[in-house]
């Protein structure tokens, strides 16, 4: 089992997200879609739109973790700060890329203005990603991916990238629910996780009609493994007599 | 201008987020209730239930922010490891808290067990947070609040904390939405930023109907101040002929 572990980091840039005001829905949906190709998120990070943060931020997690993934910040406004931190963050030069200008010219056409084309500027040595919905462009550089905070705009950059991301053996996962509260059933669930340490199993609480009730979440990479400890969890649940629903 | 600011950092622990599975909802809520009483969120990390992990965010951020406060990981389960690893980081041991013990046993009555009792484990002198939806307390210890992970309950315990906590002048917000996109007015945007540096000028991209148009949120605890920079932003998207709309 000493395959390759490919980890990523999910870097929010906004202050929109930490006011409260926007709630994130990016996070979510790069953890599934990085999940099903054998990437792990491990770790996630909502940072407000100050440089110094940015740039320490994308410096300490590009050395920890194989991919990392940054939304928001790259739009055409005086707030828009993330591609010019990515550059101090790499110590090199923002250039005016000569595709993302012509992209931008053609989108635009009469209406470009320098604050749209400043999101030509992109950092030396970076490579484009294409936006189909609204032109201007994302990009990579070394392991760190820069896309729009926008949900569509953020996918559709993420539908360019995803056939040539590298990752490992997907990880698989089954859920049982139960509407009965975690304390009751800790100790057998417990039982199973030490029977089956290559599969990681968490508990998670939520209220169903009013009752404590717990979805039990078993994950692996091993198809095989993961059926037989999701038909032991069944088991011992039925016995429990823990009534089996929907997970919320 | 020189008043102390309050600022707080949100660790969420648990693989159940990182995977995508559940989206999380805690941090818009703290992010916004803390904002009311003059407490601004300045950054959030998203972890995994990894012991090291925990320990070592936990370690970080409270030396860099005002407040921390945690959701997950204080449940009975196998995979609740969050108490334990906030013990490690203040190098203090876990006891078994006679408040916590007797709270419990009320609650559960001969419904009490192992699993359960190690909920009332607390870091030795942590005080604890009542917990009015189902009694097992959160706890704080030095500036770090440990709060449940399933949203009412967090909610209840950060009912139980607000009066307390204290905090500067609440952040004062503004917004204005307007179908047409941010990159035509970018340039009054930018204009009207820096006719107010005391203000803090946000500038959102959204899709309505089709249509790329922007929210403009301006932020500052100066009511008057914010008034008169939304009155300019006011008039100067009616002279760019923007059609003012909700926002998304």
């Amino acid at each position: 089992m000493s395959e390759k572990l490919y980890t990523a980091c999910v870097i929010i840039i906004g202050n929109e997200i930490l006011s409260g005001r926007t709630k994130d829905i990016n996070l979510s949906y790069l953890a599934e879609e990085l999940n099903k190709i054998g990437i792990r998120v491990m770790e996630c990070r909502v940072i407000p739109d100050i440089a110094q943060v940015i740039v320490d931020t994308v410096n300490e997690c590009r050395q920890k973790f194989t991919y990392i993934f940054t939304t928001g910040g790259i739009g055409p406004t005086h707030d828009d700060i993330t591609t010019a931190c990515i550059a101090d963050a790499f110590g090199v030069k923002l250039i005016r890329h000569p595709e993302a200008d012509a992209i931008l010219r053609k989108h635009y056409g009469d209406q470009i203005n320098d604050a749209r084309l400043k999101m030509a500027d992109i950092p030396e040595g970076a490579t484009l990603i294409p936006n189909r919905v609204s032109a201007a462009p994302g990009f990579v550089l070394g392991n760190v991916y820069v896309l729009a905070g926008v949900p569509n705009i953020m996918r559709a950059m993420f539908d360019e990238l995803r056939p040539a991301l590298k990752g490992g053996a997907p990880m698989l996962s089954e859920s049982v629910a139960v509407m009965m509260p975690e304390g009751q059933i800790a100790k057998g669930v417990s039982d199973i996780q030490n029977a089956y340490p290559e599969i990681e199993i968490g508990s998670y609480p939520f209220i169903k009609d009013g009752k404590l009730s717990t979805n039990l979440v078993l994950r692996g990479t091993n198809g095989n493994t993961l059926a037989k400890a999701t038909q032991d969890m069944r088991a011992f649940l039925e016995k429990a007599g823990a009534a089996f629903i929907e997970a919320a």
